[in-house]
């Protein structure tokens, strides 16, 4: 790659193998499609679509359409090709070179890649043994590094874990630093505190329609705050970067948000279940309010579960996360469990 | 905007004002939609989708159907969200701070946006008199600035004039630097120069699907050259950037391109009626191989045809650029400009 730039040397192309066969547990991905009447509207809306045409740019039937859902103005949200885009251009925003970033770790992969693309400083703050976030240890870094990012995911991905409303205060208000909340599960989690980010300015939001919206395949994210946060996350934005299609569907989504809830709590009953099961089984679970479980196991249970067309995901040889499936699924993969945990 | 990096400081939200009632000829779309076949096949395609599942990142089936096209192999083509977003990312994998990017001007307006978001210095070069492209000029400064990156639209947005592919050649033999051929209008020239992008290590291609394709709307373009600057664009570029149904439909329109070429043929001979009739009214018009026309005239003209509801570009109050619409489109707005020219 001789036009590769100096400081971007070692970086290859991220390649996944598209898996057609089996049983998908790997990519947080929710097993249920959206409900009828979103993807029966959707249709209709397509057959008299002006595909020639620009999308709007300032998504606006979009932005008012989740404005409405949490009750706040259009100027307080934008959207992006996923909420990945929309965090990656708060980086390339704000960050300059050197700059530290902090987040609790293991944490979304992306936060690392997207400091080091611009050639900031990352440093990851261990969790507690449990796995709970640990907030001291955060406040103490913040105080040492004078950081110009603070990430949290919660629940954080991979380990499900959440941070309390108090505790995401208390991170906010002990920082001069942007806070980034990636809210990506939280439909999941019993509670939701995207609302924080319109009561503290340094605080941003970001929610996703590929999670418990079921739309992975659009990719189609958003971020709330302030409108002097979302003005500058639009100006560095690329405009024309959401697909008509894509806009509609989100629109259609978010506009019946309630359709969801049947699906979204048979989720989350099946999370629990496959939790107290793996744990009846021995295995190394930890508390999650995600759609997906966070397991410390024998290598062999996870080749046991490849040989069954089974596709969890591996961090290492002992560190695994499972997405939450349908009913038949979890089952199917406890079987296998059942059968290699001996 | 209070968290934004210094170096963006003066940046804005870019706005358009979206036009839901007139004849739009401001943005170089099509003025038809994509062939029926293909839509009816796309329609069909998205009542089985799997929503709920991420992309293929790696856009294989979209990748071997261009590739099948140009009968090449797919590791010589990736795509992305526009042809901008690739144009981006190869800015963004290429430039260091101070480095020296030339192009053509007046020319793309991105190519200058994105040169500066990576802090590198822009230089254009004037056309001739006659908007015929400068290539001794562009040789000069070449030699002068050692620049890392020449950018090259042909035919040229917003001018409408060509290089020839002898000119092409001159330039990328003449140059260290990556060459960016971007190809956006060439559905509408008479030659297609997409095939030098393999036999000239430092050329990349860049086409998309928002012109002559008639899809704006679903943000698809894509990049042809050697696959080591093809890896490069993939290493850089964000994952699971393109949708499912973007894909699909790219997909099934450049392996059933045949089915354009009557709508293709249309505009053309309708771009060289606006043109004739134009000069006939006195206009200053410039030979085009694009599907718009640019022109220099009144501004009493430019406004005649807004209170009209005709809209076209308009770059200062005397130069103006008018993309071809479907017959009828072209007779409004010749009437009208018929009107204000006396």
């Amino acid at each position: 790659m001789q036009y590769l730039k100096k400081s971007f040397e070692g970086m290859e192309p991220y390649f996944s193998k598209e898996i057609t066969d089996g049983i998908v547990l790997n990519a947080n991905e929710a097993p249920y499609l959206p409900p009828k009447p979103i993807l029966e509207e959707f249709n209709n809306r397509i057959k008299c679509l002006n595909f020639n045409r620009y999308p709007d740019m300032q998504n606006t039937k979009l932005c008012e359409a989740i404005a409405k859902k949490y009750q706040i103005s259009k100027e307080n949200v934008t959207c992006g090709v996923g909420s990945d885009e929309l965090l990656e251009v708060t980086f390339r925003a704000t960050l300059e070179p050197n700059d530290v970033v902090l987040s609790f770790s293991p944490s979304f992969s992306m936060y690392k890649v997207f400091t080091e693309l611009h050639n900031a400083k990352f440093i990851g703050i261990d969790f507690n043994d449990d796995l709970s976030f640990d907030v001291d240890a955060m406040l103490k870094k913040i105080k040492e590094n004078n950081p110009k990012l603070v990430l949290i995911c919660s629940p954080n991905n991979p380990t499900g874990a959440i941070l309390t409303q108090s505790e995401i205060i208390r991170i906010v208000t002990n920082t001069n630093a942007l806070v980034l909340l990636d809210l990506a599960y939280v439909d999941f989690a019993k509670e939701d505190p995207t609302y924080l980010a319109l009561k503290y300015n340094n605080l941003i939001a970001y929610r996703t329609f590929s999670k418990a919206m079921a739309l992975a395949s659009i990719r189609c994210g958003y971020a709330i705050s302030n409108s002097n946060n979302i003005d500058m996350i639009n100006a560095v934005k690329a405009p024309y970067s959401l697909s008509i299609p894509s806009q509609i569907l989100s629109e259609l989504a978010i506009s019946n948000y309630d359709l969801y809830k049947e699906n979204i709590n048979n989720v989350i009953s099946e999370r629990d279940n496959l939790y107290s099961n793996l744990k009846k089984l021995g295995i190394n679970v930890y508390p999650s309010e995600a759609n997906f479980i966070y397991v410390k196991m024998d290598k062999k249970i996870y080749d046991g579960l490849l040989e069954n067309k089974i596709y969890i995901r591996a961090f290492t040889d002992e560190i695994y996360r499972i997405t939450v499936g349908l009913k038949e699924e979890n089952e199917k993969l406890l079987k296998v469990v059942r059968k290699y945990a001996k």
